[in-house]
């Protein structure tokens, strides 16, 4: 079938809009219209042509929500007319990573999805007859896209997909790093560093879990009313201190701070994320994706003196039997996704979105199809 | 009064048996005659001058178990004649990091100990009217030092001093770190990285937990019979391959250990011992200390694919309470400590004992006075 999409043709140039051929979904594979999705830096970074596993053409886009259209031979858990949203970190809940109980990371079809294609090693998408590649294992930037079963959360019927799209990837990966990866406690204190998308929604889910000091740092004061207004108790700017911000910290908090979020991708700020954590009992999560062949580093010191380095991806969120259960947050209120979405455009103006997060006057941008 | 001792003149240099003149214990003090002293790397690395935090000259020494010959004004848990282990980490019990519940880094005394010096600022030890350093809060190659009360394990009257002496430091740091730091479950998998002293101890603790398969890992091989009788299940020479031994061991385990431990002090090896461990839960524990200035470095994805990197110092045991019952298991023989002694010498001789564990020659000689 006929789709509109945005594709990304080659990495550094703006992505083109327009109409592709879908192939029917296989053995184990959805047909999914999407409604809405989010742009993520995440797309920008592949976009730009830094990440090292970027393949070109390809159809980007990874927070989505949408309605299933038809399931291929062997699906069973979803029917058409089903919401669902579109899964990056898959569940197939039979791999030894899903039977382990210990981390979301399902490895059943990673192997293809970092090749930019289905589990049977093809791609559904083409353009004049030339394939086109899949990312993440989600494209949500075309209006049809093919997923595997094992890559969708069906959530609630009456579910509002023009929000619950961010739940595909940043606000969930936020709050699911406090909760899951850090266990964040009531009365614990917090540094969050960078306070775009995925920083917000850590500080939500912080202020949720109880934390007693939120700290939001960003190189950008006009991120800190909003972060102020989701829960951060102080907002910092690096550049308004002579000395590194981890000691700025450290003596903010009378000896660091219980957990820290590095949510940027720079690896300078994931050494000060962990050296501004408390000694003894301090932990720091690494959100952020950083730049191919880029590292951290520390003196072994500052972990043999109790600090923990850890990181988190997708929040260490289940995607089949967690989101649900966010998605009736979201609608009940209990967890607002409204202060994320700053803009919203037609897909035809996708490329506005990148210039609005690049520029950093975006929080979310929600394409609707 | 006098006492004999090994004194660290200078960097760099043997040790110099001499007598020096020991204060009496001031508040809060207590003078201890030392029966017998491990002789720990962490001496040798002090004495190599490459400690950045090394001081001389001084008295070296902090694996010791002795008697308590006089105690200072206001002291009230030790009495004349009580056996001791001296704590290179203290335990006040009052301080923000003992009433936490969540570290063993105690620091009551942690500012003037890491000076030298005692609590007051001064030091009790001096030679031909000069002052000498104390080390480690402990100074335990002096047959009479001085140590704060709460720098102080009290053991059992019929502690056998001989042997327990090597509770004050490594067989507790690594049985400590399995136990206390990583725990470490029945099943686990576990890599040793090391196998002196400490590794010897994670191996012994690792089995004591039940792991499944321990694989200790050291470039000479004389040490591997003696860790397959304390338990390894494998022992591998990282000189007998050509790539690198994370992959190998990643290999070996179907995808990596549960846990690792670095007992080394080596920074490419603790790279190696986060790397081999499983990706989405496995947890690698850096014991070894690393010269000055040295960094550890991996790629950010390591961490966000859900390994974790944690340090251990004294194996997180908090020495007063839980020392005397790890005494009661070494004379139950519940904790053997007989295969770490592979040599004893008099005082007279403490060099060599320098010299045997330089040479790889010996796991821990015991020094008697």
């Amino acid at each position: 079938m006929k789709s509109r999409a945005a594709v990304a043709f080659e990495a550094g140039k703006p992505l083109q809009i327009v109409e592709i051929d879908v192939a029917p979904p296989q053995k184990g594979e959805v047909l999914v219209k999407i409604t809405h999705t989010g742009v993520c830096h995440t797309d920008a970074f592949t976009l730009s042509g830094e990440d090292p596993e970027g393949i070109f053409p390809a159809v980007l886009g990874h927070e989505g929500a949408g309605v299933v259209v038809q399931v291929g031979e062997g699906v069973t858990t979803l029917k058409e007319g089903d919401r669902v949203i579109p899964l990056y970190t898959a569940e197939c809940r039979e791999c030894k990573f899903c039977k382990s109980g210990k981390t979301n990371l399902c490895q059943a079809v990673r192997a293809t999805q970092g090749k930019g294609l289905m589990p049977d090693g093809t791609s559904r998408f083409s353009y004049q007859g030339k394939p086109i590649y899949h990312y993440m294992g989600t494209s949500t930037f075309s209006e049809y896209t093919v997923v595997p079963e094992i890559s969708l959360a069906k959530i609630d019927d009456e579910a509002p997909l023009e929000k619950v799209c961010l739940l595909g990837c940043g606000v969930t990966t936020g709050i699911g790093a406090v909760h899951n990866t850090a266990k964040v406690k009531a009365g614990d204190t917090v540094a969050v560093f960078g306070l775009g998308g995925i920083g917000l929604a850590v500080i939500m889910g912080a202020k949720e879990a109880g934390a007693s000091r939120i700290i939001g740092v960003d190189i950008n004061p006009d991120k800190f009313k909003l972060a102020g207004e989701l829960g951060a108790t102080d907002c910092i700017n690096p550049k308004d201190y002579s000395k590194p911000i981890q000691e700025v910290i450290v003596e903010l908090t009378d000896g660091g701070v219980d957990f820290s979020f590095e949510c940027i991708g720079n690896v300078d700020v994931m050494r000060s994320a962990l050296e501004c954590c408390h000694k003894g009992w301090g932990e720091s999560v690494i959100i952020g994706v950083a730049g191919a062949g880029q590292e951290i580093s520390t003196r072994p010191f500052q972990l043999v003196t109790g600090r923990v380095w850890r990181g988190s991806a997708f929040g260490g969120v289940r995607g089949r039997t967690e989101l649900p259960g966010m998605v009736k947050k979201a609608m009940s209120g209990e967890l607002p996704l409204e202060p994320f979405i700053t803009h919203t455009l037609p897909l035809e103006k996708i490329n506005e979105a990148f210039d609005l997060m690049h520029e950093g006057k975006s929080i979310r941008t929600v394409i609707h199809f």
